[in-house]
């Protein structure tokens, strides 16, 4: 499973340097040295880190988890790479110390719960640095002792808040935490101290970042993770999966969408006027889907896209409404007697997974997803990072 | 006023430098720039800022505001120098960048208030990030707009806990809080976005940091800067300031000293046996001050003087009451029937200051003292940095 995540992080990486205005952020950070970044340079690990945690969020395209509240790959394998790449490590030990890291995270952020979420904490950044510490340390072969040390420095450094949405403050706090994972641990190798419980301890982060401090048995759960397949808000994702085997969806005369009550506040734009908008909007995704325009491609979200008069038009059929019972993952079509329900709670089969994320790629980043999907398929660390990175 | 914390800055931090195990930990920050650092490197201006906020902190004996709660010079002066020192700016504008990120950082540990601060956040990393990006951003001259970015990216990386206090990990939040402040202000120099209002906002800082939002009218603070002049913990600053003057304190058969509730749980260890318990002891201390060994003196806190069985014998004498109509900066000495107190919040004057600061920078790093207080007079600020860190 890891290895489709990190097809699915290396696409998203690519295609996300090209985004506005961060060529010039990169290009202030200057530090040399042996790891691989996005933007062709090199640099000490832990800028690798936060430049690539961050450009691999830009398009806010990667992988999410559920439970976790959050990306779990974007914070955790900037930071297992550019360890993994500095270190020579052989691309199977990255991928392990990326999955115990992921899994890590997510059970942080399940541990940190939903409070930690609504009071405002971007769980993706502060769960995600715990992950990213966790596999740096890994990869670094820290002891006992050291490891202890890595978490408890990150406790006082884990930071990221949700008021960065919609900036480009949003895609930085996912290298921030990639960035605190691989410094907490070359930090606590090197000899620094730190305290021994700095998560769950007392004035640790969990007390004092609003922590439920959660029962959390030990799982797995990266296997649950959720690979976005549209280029669209997620909450339009279960929507987009029930109206997909709909035939003549573009001669329904009313269409309702049924959804989870949070989404009407997140991503029911009526009438969308530009390409950042109709990826808010259900009314302009469904139709787009009814008149066969590709939502997992990111350049169809256009201003143009979303004033197309023949859209604009169709979408008028569309009604959305709030069912309570309804999970966040859960949505149903209605047209006339017939109702098509999905819910991406429920994972589809390894291969179907895999084929998705294939043809995601390749959309993304054309013909060079198949390069990279032959290095990681070679367990050829170099190789990957040469494609990814240049 | 700055120019005495300036003073005294760069006394803790040349002091500082020589504390085990950070030199390790410097030799991990490897970035290459025009920025000098306590450790003799020069690197990119948010990593000296990291490495001289962290070793000025190093020994815990630099300024402090009380109703800031926090130290702010440790925060700010590693920001604002290492920006000034890159530009090649004059040391009259590193001061008054310094001032005016010095009284941010008061004001916002004001807005934040106490609870924040017993809830488990380390202020002067918290308030300090804030006090740093202001300092930075004054010196490279951002515009409104690129301001507000700033210190909304602030907002997301700022950070720190209490709970780091004993370990490497306090020194640490210093220095981190003067790197957020740079890197604010670059990453929004080369124009990345932020939300438009991180710190009061909603889901901003001090809704999420459990920020009391206080009611802080401007007025200027700095002038009630209070500087460390003995070498151990703050809870025992006053009560030293009412026992320099009584003549004939060794000879007391019974010492009482009065304090604040809060000190008794922090630095009342009745019997230390170690250098670094002797700091927090009510009664060594009064011992010391009884024996004439200067408390100013950061090498007289030894094993060996902790262990004297003279001074074991007489700090016996010695008993502490807590008086809850203490203010935290009051104490009260009582001998028989005469009483001496003393109040950290009333200053003294500023040429008594600046001579116990000048005495204490003596202390600390020698003849070295009289040519760094020559260079900062003579607005010599490449002088000043070659002085302090070479």
């Amino acid at each position: 499973m890891m290895r489709l995540s990190l097809i699915d992080w290396a696409a998203c990486g690519i295609a996300g340097r090209a985004e506005g205005g961060f060529a010039d952020w990169c290009a202030t950070l200057t530090s040399l040295g042996p790891a691989s970044r996005f933007d062709g340079r090199r640099s000490t690990m832990a800028e690798a880190a936060l430049v690539n945690g961050t450009l691999s969020h830009a398009l806010d395209y990667d992988d999410t988890h559920f439970a976790h509240i959050g990306h779990p790959s974007v914070a955790v394998i900037p930071a297992a790479l550019a360890v993994a790449d500095a270190q020579g490590a052989p691309l199977p030990e990255m991928l392990d110390a990326a999955l115990l890291g992921a899994e890590a995270s997510v059970a942080v952020g399940l541990w940190l719960g939903r409070d930690h979420y609504q009071i405002g904490y971007h769980q993706t950044a502060t769960s995600g640095a715990f992950g990213a510490t966790v596999a740096s340390g890994r990869l670094l072969d820290l002891d006992p002792v050291q490891m202890c040390h890595a978490l408890g420095l990150c406790s006082t450094m884990a930071s990221g808040l949700k008021s960065q949405f919609g900036t480009m403050g949003k895609p930085l706090n996912a290298g921030l935490a990639a960035r605190t994972g691989v410094e907490a641990v070359l930090w606590a190798q090197s000899g620094m101290t730190s305290s021994e419980d700095g998560l769950e301890g007392t004035l640790g982060f969990g007390e004092t970042h609003h922590g439920a401090g959660a029962d959390v048995p030990f799982v797995w759960r990266m296997g649950d993770v959720s690979h976005k397949f549209h280029a669209c808000c997620h909450g339009l994702h279960a929507c987009l999966e029930a109206l997909a085997p709909i035939v003549d969806l573009r001669d329904a005369d009313a269409v309702e969408i049924r959804t989870h009550p949070r989404w009407l506040s997140v991503c029911n734009i009526a009438d969308p006027a530009t390409g950042l908008e109709a990826k808010f909007s259900f009314g302009h995704v469904a139709a787009m889907t009814a008149f066969g325009i590709p939502t997992a491609d990111i350049n169809e979200f256009t201003d143009h896209c979303a004033r197309r008069p023949d859209l604009a038009g169709w979408r008028q059929r569309v009604t959305v409404t709030a069912d309570p019972e309804f999970s966040e993952t859960q949505a149903c079509v209605i047209i006339g007697d017939q109702s098509y329900s999905a819910d991406l709670a429920i994972p589809e089969g390894i291969d179907k997974r895999a084929e998705r994320v294939t043809e995601k790629a390749r959309a993304l980043v054309g013909a060079r997803a198949d390069d990279v999907m032959q290095a990681i398929d070679d367990d050829d660390l170099p190789r990957f990072t040469q494609l990814v990175m240049s």
